[in-house]
């Protein structure tokens, strides 16, 4: 096997791996997408008493098995990406990483440390669920919106934290100890609690004047949830119109409205199409 | 009475019992209506200590008479319903017959099983209650509504869980035991508790780092509900546009954007109207 | 005073009373509001203990002025009521006599009935809260879009009972009397809590399948709530445009799209204007 | 120093305090943002017993030079203002006082008065979290829609606040003082906790009645919260169409539908631009 089988052989990895639009893409995916959910489901299982007693060993021997998996596929998205330092330093490189890690350190650290330390590292293995972000694609849509209205998600995040250290302070003084206000930093948890309507019970106000502020404070957080939904809706209105209509660059991410477009407006690269004689036609996308 | 007769009086039973735009349509409707309502109150009541005590022969009566008038529907559906494997098979189809076993079942079992055994099988009679989707005309469009909005509800729950999933084994590696965070799904379950604004209280964080978490999770649901409102008043507005001007054929379930179409433009059927000279007319539509 | 003179009044106090555009009219609707306001403030405060025992007789004094005031804005809303049996059985109508009754008739059985009766009969003069809604305006607006979206309300509210039906009945088989679901009626009152995101936290799931179950309930819960809210946006969104530009006649309720109509289109009353000048030109609106 | 030197140091002074569109202006903003951030987060912690005893010393000492620091913009504030009487009255000249009188005061009636009006006047210095408010630049388009809203809030408010007192008052009367229903005013705010979802769960309803009401009222807030989301996303789409696109004159707040404008077209004076050319250009806008 010479060096271009070994190049042909990354490039058709390479679709496998980072391509969504071929079967054995899909495959490759739906595939992934089971064994991070089993796996996620383990560390979870794992965490309750009397299954860890009954089934510890079959849940170890899973999750190196799990681990390995996750190695093989980190190497393989390594070997193949096209620029690899972009890949091992984005989120999904260090979520990746994130995943397989504990496993490995636990092994090494286990004699010498205590076991908090251990049970600490082994539930990081629970940062795995974030590799399925990958496969929302729809998420991607969400994020932007979110991102376009971030000035008034800040605005609107202020107002409620101003909102929640007044009334915090203002009930600490009014409550006092007795009720569960025993410092500012509590009534502001208190406040919190209250604005989200929420509402533990946990703390809650007994003096009249108390009751009275809280009713105010919940109203007022009920009026206030408006904004959010008014803010997101907007921007769900705006992003649906012009992002429906986007095509975009696999190499660069520039995006152009001409749905047509064969060829990236900005670097050159060919567009992806879903059709299966493009890809047989010898032009993989620089995906990666 | 002819085969002919049966024939002509099966066509009518149909449009008494599948169709709604007919007076005696209309009134078997109501009357269906008010019957299963009074059934699921009556499984409802006995499951009182006092009133199952007080009235336990009536109510055990009052079931077997909703039993019958059900069975009697069911065979009558079968039997007059154009396409039989269709109906029996369709959602509408078991919730009929949901609705009438397990009274039967239990007659049988009831000697030979353990308490428990028939108090599961008569308490199945509560979904009897689905029977009343049929009548809410106006589901249909929020289903569809809903099913269109389908991959941003996956988007949306997967966040949800996402969150849950990590915030749940932080919260459970801060808070421990001593808490109520006794394993990760108990601590998930407290993280979607708190996500969805309800705080139930059973399980509160004490720890002052995880308050902190808490009121961060509780600020991220505080906004995330306005995602959900967003995708429906979206769906809702567009919805409204296309599913308001539209009419449906009864046979193939074509439906026309012309108002005033006469004849189905798929299957050429009669369109069903609300004039009652149309039904006597001897056009009935293939219902069922 | 003959009997034209009588007339004279009647006429000149309708306009203060039912009318809002006159100064006078509007001095009396803030002085009736504040009266409404303070005796339901004083109601309030009589069933503190501490309040009824320090300042009783001064409350007792204050109930007996508003009552006599309420009875004379009663009687004087009789006598100069156009419609006088429309008036008497309407909202308001009823509302008003609701507003007096109790007074005399807890003078009247005090001493032959037992004290409970006595306070069952003195709470409903808080009923009298319900005068204040004549003084919001822009309530109608509120009223019509809800109206408008009544059978879309009617099946989101039959979808909320039938899935608190449903689960309160598998809760009450999954968790049992130790957790608190001691009937069915009892676990429905439970899922509606959890469903409606209130979450009291005094009956609570305890088993992981019951928790299992209640989470899926409250991100469900979570997301129904996103209907509700698509449904009264879009309403206002119609309702606005539509119900913002028309003139309501004062005499037979007609709506007219056209502002600047001076004689209502169906009765040919003349419109109620908001100008001083037309006032003193005497002519009358027909209000009542 | 001759005056006409001070004149101008006034000016480049007001520059920087008041303006947020020059490079000095804006580091002064910032600058001032973490001295805000910093020194209310110190008034927090110091009601914390464990971080009072151990860094108390060093508290104190922060709390005087973020004293001194805000004495000192206070008073640079009051001496650059163009309408220094306008300033003073005004919402944040009342906030920038607010937030330095208490240290002082403290100071001087510290000897002569009980501990607790001590506590009670430094808790005031919590409200400098307000001087945050005149950075937030969107707040300014939020504040409009809400005013604009005004009165379908009243509406709203009035209709929450009539729902509350009459459902309080009912459940005063079937639950009584065993559940916790004391007294009306303690009825209402557990009727106001359940409306908005809040749910603390310290008063439940025990009786069968009380359940049943309990869970209408549950299933109207649940509804009700849908209308303030409809309004303010009403406002907002609306807000956003209208507010956008305007310029507004620093010196008599008229604003300009024309974007390219160079000089208010009301009082004439130059419009501000974030350009540095036009600052050394010497027209200072008359801010303040």
């Amino acid at each position: 096997m010479d060096r271009h089988d070994i190049e042909k052989l990354r490039v058709k990895l390479r679709w496998i791996i980072f391509g969504v639009n071929t079967p054995s893409g899909r495959l490759f995916d739906v595939a992934l997408l089971w064994a991070i959910l089993i796996s996620v489901f383990c560390v979870v299982l794992e965490s309750v008493t009397w299954i860890r007693s009954a089934y510890g060993q079959a849940l170890r021997s899973a999750e190196w098995a799990f681990t390995i998996l996750f190695t093989i596929e980190y190497g393989l998205r390594i070997w193949t990406a096209n620029r690899r330092k972009v890949y091992v330093t984005s989120f999904f490189g260090i979520v990746d990483l994130v995943a397989i890690l504990p496993t490995y350190v636990v092994e090494l650290v286990a004699g010498s440390h205590s076991l908090s330390v251990v049970r600490g590292v082994r539930l990081i293995r629970v940062f795995r669920v974030l590799k399925l972000v990958r496969h929302l694609k729809e998420a991607h849509q969400l994020l932007r919106a979110l991102q376009a209205s971030r000035p008034k998600i800040v605005v609107f995040l202020s107002a409620v934290l101003t909102l929640a250290v007044i009334t915090g302070t203002v009930m600490y003084e009014l409550e006092g100890e007795e009720a569960g206000f025993t410092s500012i930093p509590t009534s502001v948890y208190w406040a919190i609690v209250t604005l989200t309507t929420v509402g533990y019970g946990d703390i809650a106000p007994r003096t009249a004047l108390g009751q009275f502020v809280s009713a105010c404070l919940m109203v007022l957080g009920y009026a206030i949830i408006a904004v959010p939904t008014g803010i997101v809706s907007m921007e769900f209105t705006r992003g649906r119109v012009v992002v429906a209509k986007r095509l975009r660059c696999a190499r660069c991410g520039h995006q152009s409205t001409d749905r047509r477009a064969r060829f990236c407006s900005r670097c050159g690269a060919r567009m992806e199409r879903r059709s299966r004689s493009r890809r047989l036609a010898g032009t993989p996308p620089h995906l990666g």
